[in-house]
């Protein structure tokens, strides 16, 4: 719909099909959006965003939904065709087909190493080998940016990540070594942002299907949904935030991150981006001090937040449930009635937590109760309630919340 | 100017005086401007927001008067009397009068300590005393909040910093105390953020001043002013950063940031407040990886800047000069003659980078010979041409952007 000077123009509706869920893929869609195409997002794999964990894709993916991007995972493209008249039709290989006017490949960046094995150079995964000199095998040779594979800061592994700050830094690097200095690379977190609708997702280090990836156990994870700012103060919005750690240690590991206040995204995860690449605890979350004024962040700030319920977690003081977990426990689900319409769990007791104290009775000794609320707040007092009573008690990390996305 | 209905109405100018240009001082004049009054700020010392350095204050007083607020710097309140009509007149010490419609004091907090006093508990200069577990000199009192005099994390000093996050800190080891728990307090950071007509200023750790207060001459400043974001995207707008570092050990002790990209100065100073906290120094600065995407930051962040500048002082390849200094030196200008229109220092011999390597003869060998450009990066290639040709050279940090700064 386009205005000028009081006349409306009704422009055919222009579709576009957008090969890629990457960064590139995503920019591309929501642009194409905002100039009024209808697009549809085809993907191979099952996710968009692949660095992410699955059940915060689902988070991003429903937010390109909301705002009109038509997803199509699991798919990849097997062939294009012109049809009269120039429009062009999308193949895949389901065997599905995506009208399109426009056709946008955005499938991600694989270094060209002809150059680099015509020279006789180490290739590993894909990527140049080069040391933390950013030599390579011949030693008169040194590689940088997205053609090498560098070693994840957290895992130690190496792997292509492709990304504009690490490749900047890697030049200079290089540089200094060859003018005789003595700098190395320590490697990369992976920090990453996409802005996405005005809002943004984030992320920096390891992500938990990464450590699961390297059979990694010695970690733990939270779900928390605190506000992007003070909630008194207008405009602010949910974070959603998950955030890795190391089960015998607390230190952080990895964290993400996405809400509708891009800039929200952006302060927490490069705070924390500091953090990890400074080997801080979830303790020192805890008493991290970021800038905060109502409009800016919490007293109490979604970093703060993070450090506490994941201390909570490891000193005792709060046993934490997943989801995936339910299957054994007795379900008490703390939040009111009134709440229970909007989305409740099939077989879950429900005491409000203002009744528990007088409702114990109702509960059983002999079964572990894995507590729930919407974010796991009202869950962390019952649940605190039901262990100083001898309950065998956990909250489940989230709520309603984390169920979303693991339902998605 | 009121608008209703296509008439409108003119109301008459509405006056405002705001004693005290702290945090509220400052966020009442600014709330006060957008609802139409003429407001005149009045402060007793000779420049707002205390805690930031003078030169950094005169930015943020700069940025208020563009947006409309007269500034009474260094004159006290001396008495008020009221017209007929209602109206006001504030008089100041030095004579002045300002006629108001409405008068708001903000003039700052201090601890009622009397019920401390009368329980016989150690005062300081002017807050209770408490032990790093929030204890009063009588064990069985305890004592948070702006009340109590809290050790500055990086001075070591006590002082009165009254701030909602560390309070809420104290508060929650106060209670792990009490119950048996080993928490401690690790002292504040000071970390602050003011929005300014949606700028920002903000600050972590030392001050300058604080360091020359106590007499540590063991540090080093930088000034730049990167962008907020990628310059290439649009809305990117320039970042005042001052960084103070220890001169033999590069550990980072302090920053000060603003402009107008509030969220901007809010991610670098949370950012900075992180690394603070977990004993960074310049060198870890350079490493940062923080979120990055043209909208957000850039590859080379303003924290990576900010390290990167200070690094090369520290490794030698950068002599550093400031304005206080310029009366000894030989005063290089290598902008393009067109800029010196704009602003020039008297007496500065003007060289345009370009022609620097063809012009060296010109130039004394005897004298050291100090750099300026804009914002210090052109004065950067310089000051390497000149060392590398076997001058004496420094580079003026923050070039003219800081010596506006200096003058102001």
């Amino acid at each position: 719909m386009y205005k000028y000077g009081g006349i409306q123009f009704v422009k055919p509706a222009r579709r576009a099909v957008v090969i890629g869920g990457g960064f590139i893929g995503l920019e591309t869609a929501e642009n194409l959006v905002h100039l009024g195409f209808e697009v549809t997002l085809v993907e191979m794999l099952d996710q968009v965003l692949a660095p992410l964990d699955r059940e915060f894709a689902r988070l991003v993916e429903e937010h390109l939904k909301k705002h009109g991007v038509r997803m199509a995972l699991g798919d990849g493209v097997a062939g294009f065709s012109q049809l009269e008249g120039g429009a062009l039709e999308v193949k895949t290989q389901s065997g599905r087909i995506y009208p399109a006017d426009l056709v946008i490949l955005a499938l991600g960046v694989r270094p060209d190493t002809a150059l680099a094995k015509a020279a006789g150079l180490e290739i590993g995964e894909g990527g140049i080998c080069v040391d933390d000199q950013m030599r390579t095998s011949d030693p008169d040779i040194f590689a940088v940016g997205d053609a090498i594979e560098v070693k994840d800061f957290v895992t130690g592994q190496w792997s292509l990540i492709a990304l504009a700050g690490p490749a900047n830094r890697q030049g200079r690097i290089a540089a200094d070594v060859i003018a005789g200095r003595e700098s190395r690379f320590r490697g990369t977190q992976g920090t990453s942002i996409i802005g996405l609708f005005s809002g943004a997702a984030a992320w920096t280090g390891a992500s938990e299907k990464t450590l699961k990836r390297i059979g990694d156990t010695d970690f733990e994870k939270i779900y928390l949904f605190p506000n992007s700012h003070a909630g008194y103060y207008p405009g602010a919005k949910m974070l959603a935030l998950k955030v890795l750690f190391r089960k015998s240690d607390g230190r952080l590991l990895g964290a993400q991150a996405l809400g509708e206040d891009g800039p929200a995204v952006d302060k927490r995860i490069s705070a924390l981006a500091v953090a990890l690449q400074m080997g801080a605890t979830i303790y020192d979350l805890e008493e991290a001090e970021l800038c905060y004024a109502p409009q800016f962040g919490s007293a109490k700030d979604a970093v703060n937040f993070a450090g506490m319920v994941a201390a909570d977690v490891l000193r005792g003081d709060m046993p934490l449930a997943h989801w995936a977990d339910v299957q054994d426990g007795f379900l008490l689900d703390v939040r009111q009635p009134v709440e229970l319409v909007v989305e409740s769990v099939p077989g879950a007791v429900n005491i409000p937590l203002g009744q528990l104290r007088t409702r114990l009775a109702e509960l059983p000794r002999d079964r572990e109760i894995l507590v729930i609320c919407r974010s796991a707040q009202r869950a962390y007092y019952a649940t605190r309630i039901l262990l100083q009573n001898g309950f065998k008690a956990r909250n489940i990390s989230g709520g309603m919340l984390s169920r979303a996305l693991s339902l998605a």
